[in-house]
């Protein structure tokens, strides 16, 4: 790095999110020092990012508990930024191991938080996640809906961190802090380059389904058919991890404004259900994917998408990135990484 | 301590609530170890805990902050029940430094609590405060009143432990937990050796209405006088500091019949003015107190007291103390220590 080189300090930085939002952030003139314990993510991701790139960028394996590993980051690079995706992210190992959550989670965060306080570095960009939200109350869900209704640790660390940075910008006026409240985001950089890496089974809809197609599961099995939506599957809504990633850059730039703690949706605002997912998938790659449908999952949810049009407003970023688009993405991060980042099945 | 003897451990156990819940664990027969920071507390309470029962109490100065320190406790004495005090306590401190609160009071917890599963010690009685219901819906407030509302960091602390604690009842059958919902303690132990002994300008009604009896402050000030109560200033649920203390020792019985998660209101169901509070005062004193009317505090609510009914009926446990025998107490204590614990304004 050059004496006088500000960087934006990316924590969870080798993971999904956070090496796509890299990307973005290098094409748009950020430099970028990326933090990450490796604990569920690779170094690979950052060596593709590279090549993506074209840029060097910094990559350190530290973990937000360890204070002092922390702060020599702050003491090695000026950082003017931090985007904080760093957190164990799994809902069910959540819910059998709360104390764990809690621990790295929330307290990993508030390390972080009095290391950048000493540091005079007063810009954050959080992700959260509309798990915050708990059921909603009404559809779509804007940024004014109650919070706090979640019943696994996960959400709940999300929503105390919210809280807590809240408390921190309104004790200190010169904090400025964008809460990003994600949907679901899917797809791949569109060089297959990168993607969503999960380790063991996927928690989540679409790696589960590209790993049956790719041969690495039999079939799907789809929660719940008797919901009360068009054809009894569970709606959500679904991002493509570009936009996503977009919507850093542009919550990047908020903060420059002095914005104080602001909150935006990060979503497409359409539903679709896990039917038209397995069909958008199956056109994209051209076969079909056996699935079977089994009973809901305790706590899940039939139906929720966004209200997208504060972010639009304010922040001047929309998704432009479409089903299709996410289904062909991802196929090709999974098509050319049948095992992610590693050789084979670990 | 003897081999085979079992310890309550006490977080907290110097301070105020502490050391008059440590007097009646004694004299209910049980062992008593005591973890303090002293941040808040002095060990002299610890000596004069002692001259009232009788019995040595051992007192470690510990951090919970240091997990290592907590550790060696559990090493060396055999626990049973952990009863956790520990935590800042200032609301305003709270709200013009959060990360300290939740630094100290969650982060201090969570530590605790991964001690205690590491030592297969799953019975705690956690102190908890009213403050988590907010400003209420519904009066009286009882256990099933929404939690969450509150405002300032330190009530957001005690919420957010509340929710930790019970994410790990579900999540391990093993645990049990009484989180205890105090309303305002006041008073003293009988034989006036120990009490509330505030650093700097107290910041609840009561130590400072006594500090003004005993010429330490000119007068009380009233902060709002035109509430929509019967004499306009705020209502609250004063409970005698032994009788909340003896709620400890009920909620110790509770957890040894396999209580899971439960949660109790600590208060009498009684609410009294601030203008009630001080007459009761002058005549236990004999005297007046000088006070002076002053505008609303932001935050502050008109009227909150306790419905009690659930402790009574599943903890076999409620107040007895009236309200002339808190003004009596505090009396005692304030005018045998005009300077509390130390001998001279600090």
């Amino acid at each position: 790095m050059s004496g006088d080189e500000s960087y934006v300090l990316v924590t969870g930085g080798a993971g999904y999110i956070g090496s796509h939002t890299v990307v973005e952030l290098l094409a748009a003139g950020y430099s970028v020092v990326v933090l990450d314990n490796l604990v569920n993510a690779s170094m690979e991701s950052m060596t593709r990012v590279e090549e993506i790139s074209g840029k060097k960028v910094p990559a350190h394996q530290v973990d937000l508990l360890d204070k002092d590993a922390i702060r020599k980051i702050f003491q090695t690079y000026k950082v003017s930024v931090v985007m904080h995706f760093a957190g164990l992210k799994a809902v069910g190992e959540s819910v059998e191991l709360p104390l764990l959550y809690y621990h790295n989670n929330v307290g990993g965060t508030v390390n972080l938080l009095q290391v950048m306080q000493e540091f005079d570095v007063k810009n954050i960009v959080f992700s959260s996640s509309a798990t915050v939200y708990g059921t909603p109350q009404y559809l779509p869900v804007d940024e004014a809906h109650p919070t706090g209704g979640c019943t696994n640790a996960y959400g709940k660390t999300k929503f105390f961190i919210e809280e807590i940075v809240r408390d921190l910008c309104n004790s200190d006026k010169t904090w400025n802090a964008v809460l990003l409240r994600y949907f679901n985001p899917v797809g791949a950089h569109k060089s297959g380059k990168i993607g969503e890496n999960p380790q063991g089974a996927p928690n989540n809809l679409m790696p589960y389904v590209a790993q049956v197609a790719v041969g690495r599961r039999e079939h799907l099995t789809v929660y719940g058919s008797d919901y009360d939506t068009k054809d009894g599957t569970g709606v959500r809504d679904y991002i493509h991890i570009v936009d996503l990633a977009q919507g850093h850059v542009a919550a990047t730039k908020k903060l420059q404004t002095g914005c104080g703690c602001v909150v935006y949706n990060l979503g497409t605002g359409v539903g679709y259900s896990v039917l038209d997912m397995v069909k958008a998938f199956e056109k994209a790659i051209g076969k079909t994917i056996p699935y079977k449908l089994a009973g809901r999952r305790p706590g899940d949810i039939a139906t929720v998408y966004a209200n997208p049009e504060k972010a639009e407003k304010e922040l001047g970023w929309k998704c432009t990135r479409n089903l299709d688009e996410m289904c062909e993405d991802l196929w090709r991060w999974q098509s050319n990484n049948p095992y992610g980042y590693s050789k084979g099945e670990s």
